[in-house]
């Protein structure tokens, strides 16, 4: 009898899902929220225990890839029976990661093809949803473009180009028919010796909410289940980036206060963008691993957010929960607490350990149908907001500009404006012709000093082999200035000969001028950390050697941190800040150094001077010389410094009134003059100050950017709003508050007094 | 009427306060904390708001002190018409503080006398309460004993010791006729960069306890009204330790659960254990300034923990509630902010704006008369406590023991535990007879390496003229050694001439060892913040240039912070860390080098190696070097280590039960024996590991330990009782929970697992 009706059951089942199924297959232009909502809901009313549970789990690319010698075979080839047991029997619902190397778009084609073939040939016709680390364009596809790491797009400060090159990389990762992006990093870039500082978009919460709104509607577009987007994965959520001791995934001490105020605005800023997923933060925050926690999980981020989309765990973090931070006692234990606290999607990710445990769970209760079919529903949505129930893949004629000119060309464009000219003595800078230009330092000639990680491979360690065909520094310079460039390593990052260093020195005395290129190789996460902020030894070593001979020196950091430079800044006539510019680096770089390109980045950090005196510019008033002698405020350059070419003035800071009220918010006017006799652009900076506050208020806040270009001689006036939410801070009951009061507003170093009522 | 009417209240008010003096003056014994409180609260009754704000206020001595060409006349000379304005005006409740040079006890006493005898002459007769920073011994009466500081003293783990300090410390501060002692700091020393750890029992909240515990038990002693003790003061009230950045006085972010778990403790049982006042931390918490805190000072500290003392403000804060942390709009804003949130006293220091707004808000209501009535009484039920209206000031005669022979030897014994072995390659240590040894370095010379800041004068710089008849490390050396001794200073801290440094190389050559005397000069709060905590370059120089001589070589560390030695540890067959020892530091130090004193002291704080990787002990497992080779805890040399002259052994760990519940603590005996040829004294330490909890537990947590002197060949079964609360931690929850599972115990190397139920 039961038997008889489980098979009517079965039956009706897979009918309606047919009948459901060709009739998406007529779905056409974007599924609107609700849409999508309804046909996950309803896909989740027929699915099985097993296939809820299946959805959830997320599994890595190596898994399934056919070795040789216990080594992935190249380029990757599926192992079809393991991921049909994946599908069939497991009902994986997402595969991610990219097993080792990056790979040709053609390749990347065949394997999501298959998988899809497989997963769409299954009753239930549900696609993998694929995820890929897409960060600095579709980096794991070989010949993609690759953009600028997030901190230099930060110090752009050009939110329209930054729009522009998330396109570019969603149209790159859909050309590899993957629909998932796990970026952008969305963590707040204020603690320097983090590992990973430079995938954020800086220290400012308003810089990163502006730049995190425009990459993802980048990425995905008005229409995600069209051909060119894809889902953004904010990262992660929360409180990732401020690790007390520096070092990755170790613990964070962050007051909810502080949470609120400095870390939580860009992701409620993207949720309300419309931000389809979040990946969660693999550290402890104030004893509890985020992973666990469902206050940040469940009431912030489901509740108080109200987010419609899935958060998937970091990797391997659900079974960290036992392993390495101790709060459960085995992974039965860890899946039960993290899919309690919210978590919606493991990314396990080589095996079923998870998907075994919360089977059991659900079956014996302690993990509530409820709980998993809110999490199959919200996973199932973005699904059906990818429209990859009608398109599992996609067409390879529909990408013909993938790696193409116009998306290297646009690289060079963003690239330009990530660049921060940040010392220019004398006007050493752009470079005198004709002169001879001994270039030396570890960064000269590598591609690994350009991209940072995330660069074809996880730690970025083979950008020479794979991005040969692009310049390095040193590369682009004598592609410009033929044998007026001499060249000598001088040291490796990490160590140095006497030989090495005296052979810079030697070809130094027969040039002009001395290019040091230094800052850092690439990393990222636990292999990156450091226990010294100091630019490495070696380095230092070097430029010291090189200034006895008393030529005038120009320095170009190309670097993730803002490596302590202080020992050899004196030394340096002219200093670049190029961060991690990318692909295109290597021929921004020497453009701006001859003038090309006139340098229009500012930094989107603070640049600490000493190891231990680490601050933001948004420090209180204590934190200031004024009151601290010996250890105040004193960075080697603030957040929003950058020099140009030319020079601008401003004039004319006008507030449309003295007062601000809920129905009158503040206009501010100001005219910005290009003073110089070259085209330059410069972001305006606004910065307001609370002057009394329940909570202490922070010195000054940037409120509002615009960047404009100017031609020599020429200036405009520029407008700015700024509600009274707009100066709004969080308060002791964590409630966001404009408190009545003076205020002042300072831009270019003109300063307006106004109140707020 | 009204006149008639208030004539005949003045008449009754002070025909009744008479009478009670006069009964008071028969006083004799202790105050019960009840029968304190009821003196008080009556006292109170009969005081006028006027009377009530001058209780309040606290003004510093130099404010009364004559000057001449605008500098304080020394021996101080009391200004008397201004002293009388604020006692019979202001009606002024506190003096603290020395008005610059310590001065001789006589003049104390009749600074004091004269104080004492112009508030007692009043008609309330209330006595004045009179404060100084005591903090080492009396150090701000000249000839005192100078003990060492409490961050020295934790390194003795001897806290029967610590108390006898304590109690020779408030038998000097009586001897000046002063009766309350800004003593002990139970601030958490925790992070090494900040400049007041050396004025902390250490990092690990349980040893800040144990030893908070002790000092205040030699301080208070059993009867605080008798002649030879003193109240303490806790400082600061609370979570003044950490501030982010680790500067002093700027902003620290702990979130309320750390809180309670690490800062909270230790005063909580000092206030269990009767201690009287507690002065509040200077800095923010949290975007709060503490001197703002409501919840901390009123519902935590006099809710909470029932604290029936008063609560001082810090040196000027209440001002700086507007002046620096922008709370406030202006002063009168301030004060309201601060005794509101449950300030009692204002350390003004020298002037009455408080008094003067603090007296209008009460007028006006803003702070209400009930809250002005219950800060009054706890200042005066501290004045009764005190005895202070019995006996305003004491006898000379009974105080013959001040400075004298009996109490150095005391402060011998003292430093000779509280100096810490941390290398002895081949047992250079200690030195063979007959050998000549060179002595050099910035600290080898100065009485300020060893006493630190609050010696005489708040930054210590007066060491060297005012302790000129106590040893230095060269004059001890040289005292017993004679012509075996050579010197050579080599290098300042901060400056060095290569001349200096060539001085000390050639005179190394003809010695057969080089003892390097480095670490930090004297320095507290703001001005001794620093911004990178490696040991200053010049020492680094002199000691790289001294090991080229290829002689062996022996550093004494005296210093407050644990500045990096990574650079030059290698070069050093012996390493003695002495931190702060005192004013017998150069004799206890001189003897530990010839063997005299075999060395037990064991580091109370984490040594780090690197400058970015700053950890505690109990950090959690994901900081552990098994998860972050790059980044994991790797200190220098770990909290508890120390070495001995001899061995010592441990064996048969065992504990009464593997089960641990409410009913049943766990027993726990091992067997210590000393493996060595000589007799020493060893630390037991007991560490316990909770495997998993819900707070990610710490790797290891000290919850006991017991220090043993052994004769050679001699072995001692040591007992120690857990119960299950001693195991306890604070929950997501706030609440201090032990919950049931799996633990380990850890003694000297061994380890047994038990379960808690």
């Amino acid at each position: 009898m039961k038997i008889q009706r489980l098979g009517l059951w079965l039956f009706m089942a897979t009918f309606m899902v047919t009948m459901q199924l060709s009739a998406q297959n007529k779905h056409e232009g974007p599924y609107s929220d609700k849409e999508a909502w309804n046909y996950a809901q309803n896909t989740v009313q027929r699915m099985s225990l097993e296939q809820k549970v299946g959805q959830m789990t997320q599994i890595s690319l190596e898994f399934f890839l056919k070795t040789k010698d216990g080594q992935v075979i190249v380029p990757h080839v599926l192992d079809t029976p393991k991921l049909k047991e994946a599908i069939e029997q497991y009902h994986v619902g997402s595969i991610l990661n990219v097993g080792g190397d990056a790979q040709t778009v053609e390749n990347w084609r065949g394997i999501i093809t298959e998988i899809q073939n497989i997963a769409m040939s299954q009753s239930l016709k549900v696609p993998i949803l694929y995820g890929i680390d897409a960060i600095h364009g579709n980096n794991y596809t070989l010949g993609s473009v690759m953009f600028p790491q997030q901190i230099a797009m930060a110090a752009s400060f050009n939110p329209d180009l930054i729009k522009r090159a998330g396109e570019v990389s969603a149209y790159e990762t859909r050309a590899s028919f993957i629909p998932w992006n796990f970026s952008p990093v969305l963590d707040l870039g204020r603690m320097p010796v983090w590992p990973r500082i430079w995938e954020t978009f800086g220290e400012d919460p308003y810089l990163v909410s502006v730049m995190g709104d425009s990459i993802i509607s980048g990425y995905q577009g008005n229409n995600m289940a069209d051909k060119y987007h894809v889902a953004a994965c904010l990262k992660h959520f929360m409180g990732y980036s401020m690790p007390l001791s520096g070092h990755d995934r170790t613990p964070a001490w962050i007051p909810e206060r502080e949470l609120r105020e400095y870390f939580l605005p860009q992701f409620k800023s993207a949720i309300d963008h419309g931000a389809l997923t979040v990946m969660v933060n693999s550290g402890e925050i104030n004893g509890v691993p985020v992973h666990a926690n469902h206050h940040i999980l469940t009431d912030i981020l489901k509740g108080e957010l109200r987010f419609k989309g899935f958060a998937v765990s970091d990797w391997q973090d659900i079974e960290y929960l036992w392993q390495r931070h101790h709060v459960a006692k085995d992974n039965k234990d860890a899946v039960k607490i993290a899919v309690n606290a919210g978590i919606d999607m493991s990314m396990v990710p080589v095996d079923y350990s998870f998907s075994k445990d919360l089977l059991d769970l659900a079956k014996s209760g302690e993990v509530s149908e409820g709980r998993i079919n809110d999490a199959v529903t919200r996973i199932l949505y973005v699904k059906y907001k990818l429209g990859l129930f009608d398109r599992p893949i996609g067409n390879a004629s529909d990408y013909s500009l993938f790696g193409g000119k116009e998306h290297q060309q646009l690289n060079y464009d963003v690239a330009s404006e990530c660049v921060t000219l940040l010392k220019n003595k004398n006007n050493i800078l752009p470079l005198k012709k004709g002169i001879k230009i001994l270039v030396t330092g570890p960064a000269a000639n590598t591609m690994r000093s350009l991209n940072g990680g995330w660069a074809r491979v996880w730690q970025g360690t083979t950008s020479d082999e794979t991005e040969k065909d692009k310049n390095t520094i040193l590369e682009a310079l004598q592609q410009r200035l033929g044998n007026q460039v001499l060249y000598a390593p001088g040291t490796e990052f990490d160590s140095s000969t006497k030989e090495g260093i005296q052979a810079a020195v030697d070809q130094a005395n027969s040039a002009d001028l001395i290019l040091f290129c230094g800052g850092e190789s690439s990393y990222t996460e636990t292999p990156g950390n450091i226990n010294d902020l100091t630019i490495s030894s070696p380095q230092i070593q070097l430029v010291k050697a090189l200034a006895k001979t008393g030529k005038p020196m120009v320095m170009v950091l190309t670097e993730g941190r803002p490596r302590i430079v202080s020992a050899i800044e004196p030394f340096m006539q002219g200093i670049i800040d190029a961060l991690y510019p990318g692909n295109q680096g290597g021929n921004v770089i020497a453009d701006i150094l001859l003038g090309k390109i006139n340098p229009s980045g500012k930094l989107p950090y603070t640049y600490p001077r000493f190891t231990n005196a680490l601050a933001n510019y948004y420090h209180k008033y204590t934190e200031s010389k004024e009151f601290d002698i010996n250890g105040g405020y004193d960075p080697q350059w603030e957040f929003g410094y950058g020099l140009s070419y030319t020079t601008f003035d401003y004039s004319d800071l006008q507030l449309s009134s003295t007062v601000v009220s809920d129905n009158r918010p503040l206009q501010i006017s100001v005219t910005v003059k290009n003073t110089g006799d070259r085209k330059g652009k410069e972001t305006v900076l606004v910065y307001a100050s609370d002057l009394v506050a329940s909570i202490t208020p922070e010195v000054k806040r940037l409120r509002a950017f615009k960047k404009v270009e100017l031609q020599p001689g020429g200036s405009q006036t520029l407008h700015f709003t700024l509600s009274k939410k707009d100066l709004s801070f969080i308060n002791n009951d964590l409630k966001r508050v404009t408190e009545p009061g003076d205020f002042t507003l300072e831009v270019g170093g003109l300063k307006q007094s106004f109140v707020v009522q």
